[in-house]
């Protein structure tokens, strides 16, 4: 049986062959720690770190290299920014879809800061009218956090507008690029936003274990460190070093994982953006389609292509999701993600929580024939049902 | 120039072939995140996971391999524990010998939560007595933390011993095996401590940018997450699971890392613990009996080879000791690490701040030529001289 594999959201399989062999070129040829040693394998390292990390900053536009900083995850780097920013009594404001590595570092913040914490209420298919920011934005407001598109339905959310809403503002401004970076225009410049969080392992088609952020400088200065510890500069001081990137990447980084996600936005870089999401979103819009035709399927979230990722979530009704993407993995081979999706929000704005929905996602790997066999198998099953 | 490789302290290299075989192989044969979907690639991605925690378990002799938590670094270990133990006014014992993961997390709490901090002073050798242990502690100490040998001296601290005398008390006991696990025995179980935090990338053999902690059941249950996020467990909830490990592990897992690092801890098993660090301590004292002929050399650090690692920090008076990890790299091919070491309380204590050390440290890929070369460097340069 062919494998399908239908859940690029979650992760992206399979990658260019360029990052596993990149990652296998670092530990046979250089092997060693950036700026633990003056010798030439650890400055070989920190050359391909910087390598890696000037190339992030040209994929989203930051104006110094040293603005992207390197974590194990987008989670990290969430949870970094919403810890390292927020003070006592903080008024928030964050979309509705959001994914539970924003709810849940956010509510445990609420409860020990005291946090006013507001929700952007999202359309039900949704989409979020940037009015529901300047409504509920205030002088005081501390943060507004938004995903660019949703987990679960992958509809954009409007982040260039709310940029534009919050400009000059005291407020700063988190942007969630989990699921769009290396699909959808992502600009840290053009967002106007203080932090711009991202995973390498989705879009830019990198290995898991490593994500990153790019930081205006004004939120640089003001948010403290998730976590301190050795940078091999500064090593006299028992406090963090202040300045970027070293404020906030202590101990031995995780220079394989750079090295796969260099390999990986090299590809991105190469192939581009635009011409990536563009064929993402082709597929997307023929499974659309071809879903339409498919009596007893329920399809989630806006209907128009422009408005969304390569992600889709639908419900059969009268079947458990888990049992759909159970049958669609053992007869198929097609392999998707039943459930919340870890987040529970965007399920309730969809009125899915908490049966949740059945998740496609396609990314680098889709092909044609994907949507063909997927439309042909749910064809199937709901006809035999 | 042949190439001699004596930065085993910062990480290990040459590697086991074996582990960037197992990372390719989990990109190219897995690929998928474990935890996040039901088809057969999640689920193998899952297993490995889970074999490696175990062969970690069963190597630090933890009761469950769920005590066992996968985390970037041996420093985000340290910051996990220090920030989601520590509570305002906690009195905290600590060895005047840590590393900057323990003195930058520790020096920020201690003026956020008005800690009091009372330093274990070590010996000028930075041997550590154990009585001072018993003389500093009060019933309310939170919580004692000690390297188990220095980086920079490789000096062994007594943490067994400070293990039976924490038994039964209230107070938390962590021990920072960075610079000891894969050579020296650290057995979760005899060193009755709640947090053994280590590293990968060195004496386990495997990738930089994975690490981890075995954590006892009491400190499970009152440690607070450094991150919070989606686990793909329990997603309903809006508040981080409170079970074994997920409720330390949020967001995609560096299963990479994680593969690799099983690789690593399998050669570690299979060639044993004690006799790695057999042959890495007779190159040590072969190298220390070396440096004992050759005039205007002083060794810091306790003489007995069994009371070290595989560490030596030395210098040449008069010489600076970068100068000298330069000359030693550009004319012998010879790579090691000057300074600080990211331990500015480990020079204090051996008064070699701040002009700081040459560090020599042996590992998996050190040979008895390495000695005999790096030696005759030395004395060709004392000699010159």
């Amino acid at each position: 049986m062919r494998e399908i594999y239908a859940d690029h959201a979650a992760t992206t399989f399979p990658r260019p062959p360029a990052v596993a062999a990149a990652m296998t070129a670092y530990l046979n040829n250089i092997g060693c720690s950036p700026g633990r040693g003056g010798y030439k394998r650890s400055l070989d390292a920190a050359r391909l770190v910087y390598e890696s990390r000037s190339r992030l900053a040209e994929l989203f536009n930051a104006a110094r290299p040293e603005q992207v900083i390197f974590t194990p995850s987008v989670t990290y780097s969430l949870n970094l920014l919403l810890k390292g920013l927020l003070r006592t009594g903080d008024h928030v404001l964050v979309s509705s879809v959001e994914h539970n590595s924003v709810v849940r570092p956010l509510s445990r913040l609420a409860g020990e800061l005291e946090l006013q914490v507001e929700f952007l209420q999202c359309n039900p298919d949704s989409s979020l009218d940037p009015l529901q920011v300047k409504k509920k934005l205030r002088p005081s407001t501390r943060l507004v956090i938004l995903t660019h598109a949703s987990n679960v339905t992958g509809a954009l959310l409007p982040v260039y507008e709310t940029g534009e809403i919050l400009a000059g503002t005291d407020t700063f401004y988190a942007v969630d690029a989990a699921q769009t970076a290396g699909s959808e225009e992502v600009d840290f410049a053009a967002l106007r936003c203080d932090y711009l969080a991202f995973t390498g392992h989705k879009g830019l088609l990198g290995p898991p274990g490593i994500g990153g952020m790019c930081i205006s400088e004004r939120a640089a200065e003001i948010t403290e460190p998730l976590v301190e510890g050795g940078t091999g500069s500064r090593s006299e001081q028992e406090r963090q070093p202040g300045f970027l990137p070293d404020k906030f990447e202590s101990g031995t980084q995780n220079v394989p994982g750079i090295a796969g996600l260099n390999a990986g936005v090299l590809t991105v870089l190469d192939a581009g953006t635009e011409a990536l999401g563009r064929q993402k979103r082709e597929l997307t819009e023929r499974f659309r389609q071809g879903l339409a035709q498919i009596p007893g399927i329920k399809v989630y979230g806006p209907t128009d292509a422009a408005a969304t990722t390569a992600t889709i979530s639908v419900s059969i009704e009268g079947m458990d999701s888990g049992d759909l993407s159970f049958i669609l993995d053992q007869a198929y081979g097609i392999m998707t993600r039943s459930g919340l999706h870890c987040a529970p929000y965007a399920h309730r704005t969809l009125g899915t929580f908490p049966a949740g929905t059945l998740r496609f996602s396609f990314g680098y790997g889709s092909t044609q024939l994907d949507v063909t066999e997927i439309l042909a198998a749910l064809k199937e099953i709901t006809t035999a049902r």
